[in-house]
């Protein structure tokens, strides 16, 4: 069976739940999931899928729920957090360098945390600095780095593939072909990997 | 604490594991929601939340979803079911009826049934009258009681109950205030309801 993936893309809101508590899943379960970034506002775009701009009925119980569902699971963050963002294409262009070299996973889950306990948009001057600094990387190189043609158009493949696998949002997970998408479908991502279909409650 | 509420529009994909679950749920566990039925359609319609149509990728993986989620509840849906729904209105406009007369859960119960395990679509003539004779009532007369002004101003009623507790999809569960969205939010809504917040998992 192929590595599981984790389709993250910096901007989701709920995502923030995922990026915080999956590495505790990972080390408890021994499964290593591929951390792919990606635009899911490329694919949102397209598809004319507008989760929440214009929506404010919607968009007040999104935080709302995120809320009870932070507490949940023991985090804390200070809601709601700045949003929409202004620089998520070159936070995940950050991310998709950062896999590449194999810090993928550490950046944006410190990268979240800024964003949603601190209020830092992730993207931004303070967060990106910040982030890099705590993980032990030299931000200017970085972001230099983070500007080249070839992590563009690794960025930009890997949403080309995020497209063929069916994903229109995120979190997304997908196990042994099985899409899922939500926080809240990673209970049932990680049954079909231990047993090939969603376990009975 | 005010009774919970289980807000219903027939018409909605996901409603069907809710409909078919809860009753079980509602036994176990000694809790009675009111199962309000209105018109998500209408309210839908006016914020632009249009969640399926012209959207094939998203469709799709919705279906997938609710069979995974079909069979993690030990239910036998054929799917993909008959959608989206020409006689929504008729089927909640009876539901309506069927509330204030009391028998609204086996009502959207059998009538879900048919229109997922029997490929009858909910509000279509082979539906009401199967549901209304499984449930011992006089299909003509209901359907002509369902055609009231009365009736009509009800589920307007209702509608504009919902719009005002901020439900902007269905299924939707009100509990002491609380709004939770979504079958998979049935497990919050119950936590809310014996211990004020959702339970750590």
């Amino acid at each position: 069976m192929a590595q599981p993936e984790f389709w993250v893309s910096i901007g989701s809101t709920y995502s923030y739940l995922t990026v915080s508590r999956l590495p505790g899943i990972e080390e408890t379960t021994g499964v290593a999931f591929d951390w792919r970034p990606f635009s899911v506002r490329a694919i949102m775009q397209e598809m004319d899928n507008i989760p929440f701009a214009g929506k404010p009925v919607k968009a007040a119980y999104m935080w709302r729920d995120l809320e009870r569902r932070a507490a949940m699971y023991g985090l804390e963050p200070v809601l709601p957090a700045p949003y929409p963002l202004k620089d998520f294409d070159r936070a995940n262009r950050v991310a998709v360098l950062a896999r590449r070299d194999g810090w993928a996973r550490d950046y944006i889950r410190e990268s979240y945390r800024r964003w949603f306990e601190t209020g830092e948009p992730a993207g931004g001057e303070a967060n990106l600095a910040g982030t890099l600094a705590a993980l032990g990387r030299d931000p200017a190189a970085v972001m230099a780095e983070a500007g080249d043609d070839a992590v563009e158009a690794a960025y930009k493949a890997a949403t080309v593939e995020a497209r063929k696998r069916g994903i229109f949002g995120a979190p997304s997970f997908v196990v042994d072909g099985e899409l899922f998408w939500g926080d809240d479908r990673l209970d049932d991502a990680l049954d079909w990997l231990a047993e090939g279909q969603v376990r009975r409650r």
